[in-house]
C-alpha cells in the first residue's frame, strides 16, 4: 500500500524559499505569478494492506516525525 | 488561479533523503514501511484566468526552474 503525505507551512509562516523562487520567476520574465509557497511531498510504501490502519500509522508518522506540526500542516493521501 | 507542481525524483535515481527519513523511522519503531521518497511541492498564485494558458506556463516554469529535468519528474495540477 502507499501513502502519500503532502507537507506545507501554516498559513503565517514566513516561507524564504517560496520568496526566493517567486523573485527568480519573475527576473525569468515570468510576472503574472503572484504569489509562492513550496513545501514537501514525501511517499512511503506501506506493508500495512488495511487503508485505515495505513492512515493511522501514517498521521503517527507524521506527528512524531515527517512534520513539524508547529508551523507545518501535513495532509495524509492512501493510494 | 492556483497551480500545484509536485516534483519527484525519477525512478532510478538516488535518494539520501528518503533513506535517512526510512532509517529514521525504523529506529522510532515504525518498521512497516518499505521505502520513502521525498520530493517537493510548489504552489502557485497566477494572475492567468485561463486554466490552459495557466497549464502551459507553469510547464515552462518547471522546465525552466522549478525541476531539474535530468533527475526530476513533474506533474502540474491547474486549482
Amino acid at each position: 500500500m502507499q501513502a502519500k503525505v503532502l507537507i506545507t507551512l501554516k498559513n503565517g509562516v514566513l516561507d524564504p524559499q517560496g520568496e526566493a523562487v517567486l523573485h527568480a520567476l519573475d527576473n525569468l520574465g515570468f510576472d503574472d505569478v503572484d504569489g509562492v509557497r513550496v513545501g514537501k511531498m514525501i511517499e512511503l510504501d506501506l506493508s500495512d494492506t488495511n487503508a485505515d490502519t495505513a492512515r493511522t500509522r501514517v498521521e503517527k508518522m507524521c506527528e512524531k516525525l515527517l512534520a513539524n506540526t508547529v508551523i507545518e500542516d501535513y495532509e495524509v493521501e492512501i493510494l
